[in-house]
């Protein structure tokens, strides 16, 4: 006994969202076709809507509507500071924390030869090329603080340094309202390491 | 800072999705328009396939493409049992067990007063015509053991009382492989009251 083939072919799609199997994806499809099809439509034409709506900046490589996006078109930006980040995500939290007024450049990637991702697959030489443009004063690297995040960011700190651009780091150390009881050590030896003077 | 327009819509839309909350709205559509692209148009045209494609049963209710789905259809069935289940899953999971070889009908949810679910909204008009189609000779009442589940099939036996058709209601009892230690103690309470003999 199979569901109709529409179903199954419906609760095969929706495997192809992350953390969702096949137990919960069959409880997504009866739930939008018991409870919420108007939720199902709407979700269908977003679908295929964003697909040909969305593209990448031709400026800081996220996803935009436009050839440039509205952050990079924005004159409220500091265009001497340009922040790399791994993914559209990352910018976003950045802009949530209202901590940071530069520009952004969005890697849509990380460095995993493993996974046979080199420079060319996280554009690198169109960073490159935005990073070289005169007015890009320092450049920010908010790459993740993984294996592959650090490799990502050596390795672009490396390609910066003989072109004069001064190249930052953002800080490793204890998060806001850790205890050091609580941190794991390798944070805490990071915290040490980096100390500041106060 | 907020995403492009179609982004946001799509993130929106993706939360009609159950369990699915803002932020792993985002994680999905991101995931979809950075890496599986193909994914996100097959499952947007599935979204709309489905809808057009998936109706009710006429006979068990449960989704199906054709007037009559095809269980209902078989011969290979016993018409003289009939499974009342609260949702298609159910069904489902009733198939997989290989217990049962009669037909069903499907309630798509159960009596539940306080959300206003009467029963009038649960088809159980279409059930008791189902029932007394003459050639039903048992109706088993395959609800959840929850409060509504079992208020539902309450009713329903009630209903059924007075039509001389044999109305029985799956065992409750310790799960296969359970131990007395750790059942919980109205379970097992269940289980003492409903012993039988052997």
């Amino acid at each position: 006994m199979k569901n109709p083939p529409s179903i199954e072919e419906l609760i095969s799609a929706l495997r192809c969202l992350p953390g969702v199997g096949a137990k919960s994806a069959q409880r997504m499809a009866f739930h939008l076709l018991q409870r919420d099809r108007p939720g199902a439509a709407r979700l269908g034409s977003a679908l295929t809507h964003v697909l040909e709506a969305v593209r990448h900046c031709q400026r800081c490589n996220s996803f935009a509507e436009t050839d440039v996006c509205a952050l990079c078109s924005s004159s409220q930006r500091d265009p001497s500071l340009l922040c790399v980040v791994e993914t559209p995500a990352d910018l976003m939290m950045l802009e949530q924390a209202q901590c940071y007024a530069g520009l952004y450049f969005v890697l849509m990637g990380r460095l995993s030869p493993l996974d046979g991702i080199g420079p060319k697959d996280i554009s690198l030489d169109r960073m490159l090329q935005r990073a070289s443009d005169g007015v890009v004063a320092e450049v920010v690297l908010a790459t993740n603080f993984t294996n592959e995040g650090e490799a990502t960011a050596h390795f672009i700190g490396e390609m910066l340094a003989s072109r004069g651009i001064r190249v930052t780091r953002i800080a490793r150390g204890l998060p806001v309202g850790g205890e050091i009881e609580h941190v794991d050590s390798g944070t805490l030896a990071r915290a040490v390491i980096e100390r500041r003077a106060v």
